[in-house]
C-alpha cells in the first residue's frame, strides 16, 4: 500500500512510519522539521521538507495516489499554542483543511487523524466518552476540534474518516530535548539530565498515558478497516495516574532525585480520563501498562541523553 | 463611547453602527468591501479598508481605546464557504483572533461576535437552546463554532465575550444582489428582478427569522449590561417559517410570480429554530414578527430594485 503520513521526523508520525515501512508498505511524509528531527525519519520513507499547510508543498503530492492519508505533524503542545496561535491554526486546522481537500482531488479514501483528548478541556466528568461535549481550552485544542469537524464535511465526499483522540502519548523516541510536550518525557529528561525536576502546576492532575505502540496498532487497525462516514474514537487506558504518581515512580527507579513544584501553564487541562470502549469494542487492547512503558523510557532515556552528553563533550 | 464595529459597509454591521453613530457613539470599522459596499458606511464612521484577519490593517487600530468590538465582519453564507474554505477560515476565524488579541493588547474589555445558528447543523430536536451541541456542517460553520472557542480562551484574560447566535436576519438594507445569502433577500430579489423564484432545496425547510432592528436591540443589550466570562446567546424567534410560506408570501404580495424548485446547496440545513430564553430573560423582545418585517422589506426592495434599474438604463 501506498501511504501519506505526516510528522514522520515526529514521536508519533516516526513510529507509524517506522511500522508501516517494515510492513512492505510505501511511504511519504511532509515534515516542516520545527520539532521534529531528521534523524528520526525511518530509512526508506520518501521525505518532502516543508509546511503542509502550503499550497507549493503540497503541490508535489498532488499526482500520488495514497491508500490513505495519516495526519500527524503539528505543533502539538497546549502551552506553546498560547504563544503563537496563528501558528496553530495553521499547523493544527489549516494543514487538515489542506490535506482533505487533497485527499478529496485524488481520490484517497480513507483519512485517518491524530486529535487529542485536550478538546474535551475540563470536562463536567472526569471520565469522557466520544459523546463529552467538547470545551476547548488551548488555542491548540481549538484547533484539534475544529479540523475533526472539516473531517465530518469531507466524509459526506466519500472518504473514510476517522479522528483518534489521544490521550497522553508516551514512550521510547519521546523528544527529550523539548520540556512543553509531553508529561512523561518531560519529567524523566529533567531528572536525567539535571536530576531536579521542576513541574508547572499542582500535583492532584493527573493523565490517561497510552504507550506509542498501542497508538501505532489503534492506528494499523483503522487502515484494515473498511467504513464510511465520520467516527471519533478514544485511544485511552481509562486509568488515572497523578502527577505525584510519575514523580514518585522516577523518584523510585533513579537515585537522588528532586522536584519542586511552580505555577501550571494556561490552558492546561486539570485531569480527564478516557472511556475507550468504542475502539475496544473492534478489537484494540491496550498492551503497554503506565508502570511498563515508564520502565522501558528510563532505560532507554538513560542511554540515548547520556550518548547526547557524551557527543557534546 | 468608542466602538470598533466590524463589516460597516454589511447588511448587519451597517445597521449596527449606523444606530450607534445616531446615539453619539464613535465607530470605526474594518471592511474589505468584498459583498458589501461603500455606499452602506453611515456618514460619519472612520473607515479602514481592508481585511480584519491582516497584521497590517490591525496595525492602524493598535492605539485605540475601544469600548467593546463587535466583529461582524466575515463571509455570510454557508453555501459560499464550500468555494474556498480557506479564505473562509482567514475571513470567519483568524479575523477573530485577531481581534481578540487586539482587544486583550489594548485593555479592550468587551467583545461582542455574530456567531450563527449553523454551528448547530441538523440538530437532532429541532428546536435548539445554547446547550444543544453544535455539529457544524459547512466549513462556514465550523469557523463560526472556532470563533466561539476562541472567545472562551480570551474570557480568561478579563474580556466579557458575548456569542450571539443570529438565526435567519432579514430586513431593510439587505444585499439583494447577492443571491448566495439570506434566502428572504434571495427570493424577494428574483421576484421583483425576474417574477421567477428559483429555490435550492426542498420546500419543508424551515427557518426562525428574526428582523434586522431586533439584532440591533440585541447588541444594544449587551454594550448597556457589563459582565464577565464567556456568554452565548440565541437571537431568534422561535417559530419555524416554511420555504412554502415564504414563496406564498411573496405570491401573495406580488403579482405573477412563478418559482420552481432545483438541487440543494452544499451544507445547507434542513432546518432549525431557536430557544432564545436565556436572553428574553435580560430583557430582549423580538419586536418585528416574520410578516411585518417581509412586508417591509417588500415596499423598500421594489423601491430600490426599481431605482437600481432605472439608474442602469
Amino acid at each position: 500500500m501506498n501511504y501519506l503520513v505526516t510528522g514522520a521526523a515526529g514521536f508519533i508520525g516516526g513510529a507509524v512510519a517506522k511500522w508501516l515501512l517494515a510492513n512492505g508498505h510505501r511511504v511519504t511524509t511532509i515534515d516542516n522539521l520545527s520539532t521534529g528531527k531528521k534523524d528520526n525519519l525511518p530509512e526508506g520513507i520518501n521525505f518532502i521538507e516543508g509546511n503542509d499547510y502550503d499550497a507549493i508543498v503540497l503541490e508535489k503530492i498532488q499526482n500520488e495516489q495514497f491508500d490513505a492519508i495519516i495526519h500527524i505533524a503539528g505543533q502539538s503542545s497546549g502551552e506553546v499554542s498560547f504563544e503563537d496561535p496563528e501558528y496553530d491554526l495553521k499547523t493544527n486546522t489549516l494543514s487538515t483543511l489542506q490535506l482533505l481537500k487533497i485527499a478529496h482531488k485524488t481520490g484517497c479514501r480513507k483519512f485517518i487523524y491524530t486529535s487529542s483528548m485536550a478538546v474535551y478541556g475540563d470536562a463536567e466528568f472526569e471520565l469522557v466518552t466520544e459523546d463529552t461535549v467538547p470545551i476547548p481550552k488551548s488555542f491548540y485544542a481549538v484547533g484539534k476540534l475544529a479540523s475533526e469537524n472539516y473531517m465530518r464535511i469531507f466524509s459526506s465526499y466519500g472518504i473514510q474518516c476517522i479522528a483518534l483522540r489521544l490521550f497522553n502519548v508516551f514512550g521510547m523516541g519521546q523528544n527529550m530535548d523539548n520540556l512543553k510536550q509531553g508529561m512523561a518525557s518531560i519529567y524523566l529528561a529533567q531528572a536525567i539530565k539535571t536530576g531536579h525536576i521542576v513541574i508547572k502546576g499542582s500535583s492532584d492532575r493527573f493523565r490517561d498515558f497510552v504507550y506509542i505502540d498501542d497508538v501505532v496498532s489503534a492506528i494499523d487497525l483503522f487502515l484494515n478497516r473498511t467504513g464510511e462516514g465520520f467516527e471519533i474514537y478514544n485511544v485511552s487506558n481509562e486509568r488515572k495516574i497523578y502527577v505525584s504518581d510519575i514523580i514518585n515512580y522516577i523518584e523510585n527507579c533513579l537515585p537522588n532525585i528532586t522536584h519542586e513544584y511552580v505555577e501550571g501553564t494556561p490552558g492546561d487541562q486539570h485531569g480527564i480520563y478516557g472511556n475507550s470502549n468504542r475502539l475496544r469494542e473492534l478489537g484494540w487492547t491496550p498492551c503497554v501498562t503506565f508502570e511498563e512503558g515508564m520502565s522501558r523510557m528510563i532505560v532507554w532515556g538513560k542511554k540515548t541523553l547520556n550518548a547526547d552528553m557524551q557527543a557534546k563533550e
